[in-house]
């Protein structure tokens, strides 16, 4: 590798590169005032509520050596440290599902040996962190971050579907151990007779259930028709944490004849615990742990540090897609050394490590994104109404807009310029005459405002701080029912599922022919239009199949302990088997890595706006919850810009279609018609003759 | 009244229409051979469960004086006798939810009174139905059936409102009695004892819930994606039957600790038990009813008759829909005269009457049409192949298939060649050039095919006789969990809300303004576009306020037995309040009476058929299931079709807009802005200014 040669050149251009914007990343953050505390809160419920189910997950698996403290210890220190010195301050940290497998085969691998046992277990996990921090800090010394690119699609979308099925099974795990006794309890208590145990379960059911499907439709209800903007916006953004409150009040609406202990509630030890303070002494004991296990611990380190490298990087890429225009520089070489230092530290402390999570870290974005629209608007809003107060030119009113944009981000006045074209044919066609073509800054402007995040870095300390402060709310947490987990697992699987395009091919498998143009009506990545779908066919299969050798790894024992392997030698068979096997521009569609894919596709704001009218009239206000009703429908679940280039360069038109059709949701047919018209070679793969007969007749 | 002057006028008009196509009704049930059973098993599948469930109910709320076993026979007995003798053979019987209110109130009363109590109530019932009868034998004589057409909308919707809470409230009251003991049950018994009732309440809302959510999807199978034509044909058809069983089946699942009547599951005397066989004697007790209590019977007579006249004739009404294109005569002087023949007989052995019923009466006709469509298309497309293989010219091949077509619907030829003008074009079209206008028989024909219905006997013959069967699988229907027909109430309940307007304009009332545009974006009944929005909130709120007074009144203790009284006085205000409250227009488009609104919207069947192109390639044969669902979206899930008439004649050209729109799922925003163009006035009623803007930038 060309970029080996040079150790720490990466690193040292992200530093430079940072420092350079440190002090705006702090004032940018002060100005926006209380506003900011809008995105704080958000990511700050989207992050806790995982980290507290990955804690009772790692408890339960590990007979307590580890909980839910740990795991928000973790996740509160690693976000404060990042949101401090971090090189991309959007990104968020925490404990992820990797994490908890890992430390779960790493503690039945210890337990399994005398010379370790459960003692020696945090002690040996620190070893392990150790080697794996050693490891990150070359990679980023190395500059081999550059490799990132090899990841593909496939790789991540595989990923992502092993941790998806991984929730299921824990979510029927969660449940079907909810008819039963629990490991060393006293089975003569009363809650623990039959008929109670049996109720036990069928709560579990109920709640679990409930919370999947209540959580599931709120996560939607932008989209809602009833209710006002503002009514959605809070539910959508918030409903998740609320069903959580939610279901675990109704829990306590139990009849009096329940005995306590029904429904079954997570079982954290408090702050002050004499368990959670052992933590200061698992340093000493990592000199206990016998030589041959240290070096023993290599092994897992090459694995975690793998995954690492490759869920920070991705998380890194997702939270900084092009359509967000971010201004700031990245800092991949950076973050990755910066996250080496912290699993070190949470080694040392016995704690698991955390790292950047998705689709947290996009949602930040995202959610900056919105606040940062507002405070723009509200600004050009405020200098149009002068001008038109004092009687302005249409140019002079523009310009004074201009003004107020360029001022707001230097940094790079050309493209922002570019990007008020738009705004400015709005301006300029306000011929004075009738209604429809007059100017008015409060739709206008709202309507042609382009993508602008408001990058800085208090919000992510403010919602570490927060996590941090959460331990001290453990008798809360203690209150929620296990079943409700159990159903939060279930929710955060199948959330993830749309917009994985692995599991969306998968499910085109099972259209049939006839119905195929009913997928195009929809938004449809552009894979669907432009490959065969016999190669589609082929290709899913194929990494059906290498999903299921994954997935069965993980059922082996020890061994298990090496499951990300397959993925990495993934790479290996993208760079050298596939291309061999697949047309190269179809290969392209059907698995593009990240970068390439977003390169270019700039979402046209002014129809983006089209879509969902500022409805000034009635809930006025509410439009910065369309904002983030836009944002919502761009991106995928996991936080993926939906529009990309079709990567055929001539097609850029078709794009256009694409975008908006989707934006103004003219899922029409006679659209997808002229699209077929454009690729009829190709088309008759997709969709059969009787189709054609429809051009005709339409 | 005119009619009133001349008795029996409507009658024997009714009795020589029939009698002339009755040979017919068996012939053509005979022709169509063993594709009959298709609907009639749809039918009777559709029929017999709702049968069941009230028989539950009733059986309840009479202390088991009357069950399954009766409503089952009355339903079977009036079915049978409707089918051989009924003038509107498509019409389908059972024993209504008005009709178990109705005997619910009767038996309170009559147990009330100690020279009735329980013993004397069947004796007592049956005067009541001996007087119903008379009403309704004296309606079709003096002709009033003419008046029917003063039942409007309003007051249908705001009854199929009141069914709709009532069974709602029936689910709730259902699942809270499963945490109780059951009245006169020994307290003692284990299953009894508070965990297993707990168990037995938490296993009803599993049970309940599932049946209500799995029910609800099954039912929409036919729009899924996935899966071929012919499993989604069938799961749309047999789901809801089919989730019953699947529920059942689950409810053996417990694990053995489980006492036995947990879940509780329904109570029905079996056929041969003595309670069920008490029935004959109920003749004789009626001699025992002291005559005051024989004239008292007058008054909920008056309730019952106003009830069946109005049901009967609206589910008569839904059958003979103008889209359904029938032939044979209508007949509903005879039919309310028959329906008092067959009250009469339920009413001395002691069962309750049916009557016509809603959705299965349209449901029927449906599944026909799709039946005759199947039947005619076989044998066109076979004369068209056999003119093609011998190279026979464009008007031959058309010749040959309107011979077909005309001798397969003799009566009204003009109608039909007319009907046949899309087919003729397709066939001239093909200059033999190139393939999009090649005329192939499997697809035109199919596409260009009016709507027929298979008019016959046999088909409500053979159900009523499946129902009647069904009283000896009893020992089968005691193994359904209560909770399953409780989850079953609420699915009834749920389904009969969409398409009901009363409940959308209800709905529309929470839309914010700026969302109201996606009203405009489905499919939507013409009001929404004519009529200011003022006006339909002012109209709703008039409507709920009603309908909080109906509703009240079925909770008042006896007088409850009036609870029709306030549907018939509603017929008086809307006749002479609301035309003084409203533009008459407007009214017209709120409130039309079911006649004039279907009057000459003929569906399309051209259009019809792009929307699902019949895709012989891979599913060959699914085609009828296409034709289903095409007829499934035309019509509301009260069997009503959508497509009617704007009522002001010159919008027929927005009316095809819509139909198309609809049916081509067209249900694009630039389409609901043509309509937009076309009624400014209204529309700044309906959406405010920013959707104008949107109009421009489209």
């Amino acid at each position: 590798m060309e970029s080996m040669k040079r150790p720490f050149k990466g690193i040292k251009k992200d530093a430079r590169g940072r420092i350079g914007c440190y002090k705006d990343d702090w004032i940018s953050g002060l100005c926006s005032g209380f506003r900011i505390l809008a995105p704080t809160f958000y990511i700050f419920f989207a992050s806790a509520l995982p980290v507290i189910a990955f804690g009772e997950q790692l408890s339960r698996d590990t007979d307590g050596s580890l909980s839910t403290v740990e795991t928000l210890a973790s996740t509160a220190i690693c976000g404060i440290i990042h949101s401090v010195f971090g090189g991309q301050p959007l990104l968020i940290l925490g404990v992820a599902e990797p994490t908890v497998i890992m430390y779960t085969y790493l503690y039945t691998f210890s337990k399994g040996r005398e010379e370790l046992g459960k003692k020696l277990y945090r002690a040996w996990a620190g070893w392990v962190c150790v080697w794996t921090a050693l490891l990150l800090v070359l990679i980023a010394i190395f500059n081999v971050a550059t490799i990132i690119s090899k990841f593909t699609r496939i790789a991540g979308e595989l990923f992502g579907m092993l941790i998806a099925v991984l929730f299921i099974q824990e979510a029927i795990r969660g449940v079907i151990s909810e008819f039963n006794i629990p490991k060393d309890e006293n089975p003569k208590l009363e809650k623990h007779q039959f008929q109670w145990l049996y109720a036990n379960g069928l709560l579990s059911v109920i709640f679990s259930f409930g919370v999947l499907f209540t959580s599931l439709k709120s996560r939607r209800a932008r989209t809602w028709r009833y209710g006002t903007g503002w009514l959605r916006g809070f539910i959508a953004d918030y409903g998740v944490p609320l069903m959580v409150l939610l279901w675990t009040a109704l829990s306590y609406a139990g009849p009096r004849e329940v005995p306590s202990g029904i429904p079954r509630r997570v079982h954290v030890p408090l702050l002050w615990d004499s368990e959670s303070l052992e933590h200061w002494t698992v340093i000493n004991d990592m000199l206990k742990v016998p030589l041959t296990y240290i070096f023993a611990a290599l092994i897992p380190a090459v694995m975690i540090a793998g995954l690492y490298f490759f869920d920070h990087s991705v998380a890194s890429q997702m939270a900084q897609q092009k359509e967000f225009n971010l201004k700031n520089p990245s800092a991949y070489h950076y973050d990755v050394f910066l996250l080496g230092l912290m699993t070190l530290i949470c080694g040392l402390l016995g704690l698991p490590p955390s790292n950047g999570v998705l689709p947290q870290s996009p949602m930040h974005t995202k959610s900056l994104a919105v606040l940062r629209r507002q405070l723009i608007r509200k600004k050009m809003v405020k200098r149009a109404k002068e001008c038109i107060g004092r009687k302005a030119s249409n140019s002079e009113i523009y310009g004074s807009m201009q003004a107020v944009f360029l001022e707001m981000d230097a940094s790079s006045p050309d493209v922002s310029v570019h990007d008020l074209e738009d705004l400015k044919q709005a301006v300029m066609k306000d011929d004075g005459g009738d209604d429809t073509n007059k100017f008015d800054p409060e739709k206008h402007i709202d309507a042609y405002l382009p993508v602008r995040v408001n990058e800085q870095r208090m919000s992510n300390l403010l919602q570490s701080t927060l996590v941090g402060a959460s331990m001290c709310a453990l008798p809360l947490i203690k209150r929620i029912p296990t079943s409700v987990l159990w159903g939060y697992f279930a929710y955060m699987a199948i959330d993830s599922l749309p917009g994985n395009q692995f599991w969306e091919r998968m499910l085109l498998l099972f259209v049939t022919p006839g119905r195929r143009y009913k997928v195009l009506e929809g938004f449809h990545a552009s894979f669907v239009e432009l490959v065969p779908f016999k190669q589609i066919a082929i290709f899913t299969i194929f990494q059906l199949v290498y999903f299921l050798i994954c997935f069965g790894v993980t059922w082996i024992p020890i061994a298990g302990i090496l499951f990300p392997l397959p993925f990495f030698i993934l790479i290996g068979i993208r760079q050298r088997i596939l291309p061999k096997l697949f047309d190269p521009d179809h290969l392209q569609e059907l698995d593009a890595d990240e970068y390439e894919e977003m390169a270019g596709a700039k979402p046209r704001s002014l129809s983006l706006r089209e879509r969902e009218p500022p409805d000034v009239g009635s809930d006025g206000g509410a439009d910065d919850f369309y904002d983030a009703e836009i944002l919502d429908e761009m991106t995928t679940n996991r936080g993926e810009l939906k529009l990309r280039t079709t990567s055929l360069k001539e097609e850029s038109y078709m794009r256009q279609e694409i975008l908006i059709s989707f934006v103004l949701k003219l899922f029409s047919f006679s659209k997808s018609i002229c699209v077929i018209h454009a690729y009829d070679g190709v088309w008759y793969g997709m969709l059969d003759r009787s189709v054609h007969r429809n051009q005709d007749d339409v």
